[in-house]
């Protein structure tokens, strides 16, 4: 909307409302970012009760504009917002930060008004991409905020964020600067140069635009102009001062994450209520989003049609569960970083171009994007090689305090691509997954597992990962199999067995050929396909290793974080001990089958450990 | 150098050759990169052998110029550099991808020439960086080449690694975009849009300069004007053709990462040889460095001078010590991303402002640069809040594969940061490091055995990390107490103990604390300080499982990937498991003290825990 000037008093009313209660909510908490607030508090209320249309009591309604803060630190200011919106009671603000309340420290979706957790900075802007891809995805026009700090922009996920909405002529996405020059310990690198941030930003595709960010006038003149750019996204530059509004904080240095002492605050108080002005009349209601469209529904995915012993990657068995996936399901989107002929998310694009985001080589911006993605309804499979999901790590762990519903997949682990080298090769993409603990961490074997939980990760909701390989393996399952997570399989199992091997992917064939060796010796062994890795069937394990009295891992994935480590904690209660078979030393390139023998993954060196007694 | 227009024929002859030998590896090797070879091959060769001054036969002179090679996947190019300088054979070439060659798929250190591996994208520059600062610290005029695709400047940390090049006028730095508009599955996102790329990199501070990469004058030119700019690094964004040389690969689609077949290699060796030219006399040797200067010699840390029972929090002891470090050691340099006041590195910049790096919110060119810092004899140590750590997760990897002499440390882990939030709390840092199986992971509990620890730190090569701690605790050791990488503390012992309680950091006095409790009840147990968690002390943890038959973990980590799962790996051969008390939630804000509690690390559930049958 375009404000009447009549209205201005009550803006800045706002603002100043915003700052005391910032002040108020931090002093209390006795930590905080209340400086932080301070520098965005004019921008904060323009956008919501002057631009943005929402439903102040429905914050998860899938036509609202969307508001992501980006610099996390100013929470207080984020949640002083929506109680001045009236969702909030004004009363609870002063809880924040108390283990018993959803005000935490940062913004985390505990708040119905959050999308993605925030705090760790930089990643605001590549949520927002995902939410700007989501409207599109659904014919919606609402639009999209993302709040930064000056400071934030130094680092390279933002350009990621920003090279993508160029890309994709985001023209509802809109990034507000809060450049208030003072980062943590310091003046930031570029501190009030305004020309300098214009250039970065003009260069990197978007409109820019500098203003005052204190001037309201200013302020609402630079929304309006951002919605009616077309073709390309906006970034408003807005020069600001931290600690505005009070005298001992204004463009102080030393203020940053400092909660005002209660005496420090009084006065903050008295200088603030100095500046509320006279208003003329009331402030219109906040305009109301269209009505909540019907949810959209997926359907059934058919079974798979392989053939037992057909040999298919699980990578390429990945590319077409997903584009049939798609196919059912209108939430189901992919996301590709310049890989997709090796991934096979080609075949999704071929199928459903519309909804395949190609972001380039860029990683971070393809994991935040689906997170965005997905707060907004959207089911998004983002997938690379999986030594490459580690560029992401920080939007891993993120996804997982947000709890969001992404779906990750990387391929090409371990040893076995081979010739590549390590530098290719994921051999601790189940350390950084496994250890989050709401990630479910899945595993398929052949091409009828990967896409049977395929299919389980879009009827179940949260952070998921599926690492997928590069050799082809045969298909072993019926197409009728189930495969539900937490599950596994007892490939080979008899009375006469005296050690329990689990495996996965491609290790579980060379536990196969090492069960067929040593059943010639007369030695039996169970044989485990351990598809779901998190959650993990500790009964079944634990029964395993009763019977068999050894328990014996085996995979392609450094000894530390893997699969070994969550079978020995799945059977601790039961005081079993597992020998894990790994890869112990940073490899090299080789054949993948010379791999797979020298660091000791083969059917060989498996027959042998069980050969020991 | 400038290079006499009568050697032009030799360098276009040495283009070529480099082309026909990348070629005829990756046909041997029956895998590789050829195209991406053949783009860069007329920068490279003008490079190496009219640029550059190296000693060919002392890869690792430490005054010569240095080229990084962020393309890694151009391995094949640079190998047939190094062939063609004279240090690899010729025929070795064709080892390329063999185990038994250190000609890996990409580039590792394994070979002299190279600082850093390569391999994931958009890593190089921030190696330069690192090595361009080294320049610097030592007062060497070595400059630093660093070859990037286009593909890869998608990635935010090249533009980390650009903003802080600009920030510390490296103009000993040089960026040379190999931009042959083709990536992996598509054409780039800027195609050979030479002007766009050019508006990015000169927003970022850097003098850029557009070239024919294939017309061997421009880019001798080009070099010579990198050479003579002052004040800023140099971007020399070079128009170039994929696959340039051959008529069925020169600007194709589909070539990317794929050998020749022998007979289309065959017509390949036919076109290139047909474009060699006459030479009218030989090349000039390659111009030396100054001679090698003497080794960097670090004296000794005087012991640390803390009172037992002194409150000092060890983030607050790193500070200190690695400013008392610095202070013995000429190669110590510190590097910060804003929160120098939280990790007090900023008492490193007090004392010694000319090592340290301040490179603001860029977590993962901190890490890249502390790379190539290393690679040049630096002993870096980055810090930040271990949390955000994992913004540099895949710098990590590489570091770990490169086996660098990186020194990182993490401040504010744990739940027991309190009321930050969980996106402020490391959870997951032992997960990551600790799977990396050349990575030294340390966590020392007292300000005694932080600054022990910063000296083993500095004293022992390869990569590693000290996890350090937010709040105050008590000094417990005294100062001649001697802290040896892969050891550990057993600080309460007794024959009566029934109980092994293995902590760490912050649960060591959770654990002291139960072990008085118990005490009272006549339970006895042992409490082991595993300062040290990787490398582990095996043989001591398992003799204190044997002696007191129940082993029990608390960390303030999550329960997979971290200091339980260390020791199960550890004591897996005794035949013993393990009892984890571990954040096994995603946690939220609160009181530290509260949160310990809640999420079943304190001394009323270690006590608790141990007290069950």
């Amino acid at each position: 909307m375009s404000l009447d000037a009549s209205l201005l008093p009550n803006l800045r009313n706002i603002a100043t409302r915003l700052r005391i209660e910032s002040i108020r909510a931090t002093t209390a908490a006795g930590s905080g970012h209340p400086t932080s607030c301070q520098s965005a508090a004019d921008l904060a209320a323009a956008l919501f009760f002057a631009e943005m249309r929402f439903d102040p009591h429905n914050p998860q309604h899938p036509l609202a504009d969307r508001m992501v803060m980006s610099k996390g630190h100013a929470a207080p200011l984020l949640y002083a917002l929506w109680a001045e919106a009236g969702f909030i009671p004004l009363e609870r603000l002063t809880d924040l930060r108390l283990f018993s309340s959803d005000l935490e420290g940062h913004p985390t979706p505990r708040l119905p008004f959050v999308d993605v957790a925030t705090g760790s900075l930089g990643q605001g802007l590549a949520a927002g991409v995902g939410s700007a891809l989501n409207a599109r995805r659904i014919g919606a026009d609402y639009r999209t905020y993302v709040l930064l700090g000056d400071g934030e922009t130094a680092e390279g996920s933002v350009w990621e964020a920003a090279s993508v909405g160029h890309l994709f002529k985001l023209d509802s996405l809109c990034a507000i600067v809060d450049v208030n020059g003072l980062g943590q310990s310091r003046a930031t690198e570029l501190d009030h140069d305004m020309e300098a941030h214009r250039a970065r930003w003009q260069a990197f595709g978007w409109h820019a635009v500098v203003i005052d960010g204190h001037d309201m006038p200013q302020v609402l003149a630079a929304y309006d102009e951002a919605r009616s750019t077309k073709g390309r996204p906006t970034a408003i530059l807005a020069r600001t001062q931290k600690g505005k509004g009070v005298s001992f904080t204004e463009a102080k240095p030393n203020w940053h994450g400092k909660a005002m002492k209660p005496e420090e605050a009084t006065r903050a108080y008295a200088e603030l209520e100095a500046q509320l002005v006279q208003e003329t009349r009331p402030m219109p209601p906040i305009p109301a989003p269209p009505p909540v469209p019907s949810p959209e529904k997926p359907g059934s995915m058919p079974p798979p049609e392989y053939k037992l012993g057909d040999l298919v990657a699980t990578r390429e068995a990945y590319g077409t569960a997903i584009a049939k996936l798609a196919g059912v399901d209108p939430r189901v989107v992919a996301l590709d970083a310049d890989v997709k002929n090796s991934t096979f998310s080609e075949r999704f694009e071929a199928a459903h171009p519309e909804r395949f985001y190609q972001v380039f080589i860029a990683e971070q911006v393809m994991i935040g994007a689906a997170m965005g993605l997905a707060a907004r309804g959207a089911v998004p499979f983002p997938s690379t090689f999986a030594a490459f999901l580690t560029r992401a790590a920080d939007f891993i762990r993120m996804a997982a305090i947000s709890g969001v519903n992404v779906k990750l997949a990387g391929s090409h682990a371990g040893v076995s691509i081979g010739e590549d080298g390590p530098s290719q090769m994921a051999l601790e993409d189940f350390a950084l997954t496994t250890a989050q603990p709401n990630f479910t961490v899945l595993y398929p074997a052949d091409a009828v597992a990967t896409e049977k939980l395929i299919d389980q990760m879009a009827r179940h909701h949260g952070p998921m990962y599926m690492r997928t390989s590069r050799p082809k393996t045969p298909v072993i399952y019926a197409n009728s199999e189930a495969f539900p997570i937490g599950g596994l399989k007892v490939v080979r199992s008899s009375d006469a067995d005296t050690a329990t091997v689990v495996a996965a992917g491609v290790t579980l064939f060379e536990a196969l050929k090492a069960h067929e060796a040593l059943a010639t010796e007369g030695i039996h062994i169970r044989v485990i396909d351990l598809y779901s890795i998190q959650p993990i069937d500790a009964a079944a394990l634990i029964a395993a290793g009763k019977a068999t009295r050894r328990l014996f891992t085996v995979e392609d994935h450094y000894k530390a974080g893997g699969i070994g480590d969550a079978v020995a904690r799945a059977v601790a209660s039961a005081g079993l001990a597992v020998t894990r078979l790994a890869v112990s030393e940073i490899p090299r390139s080789g054949k993948p089958d010379e791999l797979i023998d020298k660091y000791g993954l083969s059917a060989r060196a498996i027959a042998d450990a069980v050969r020991q007694p």
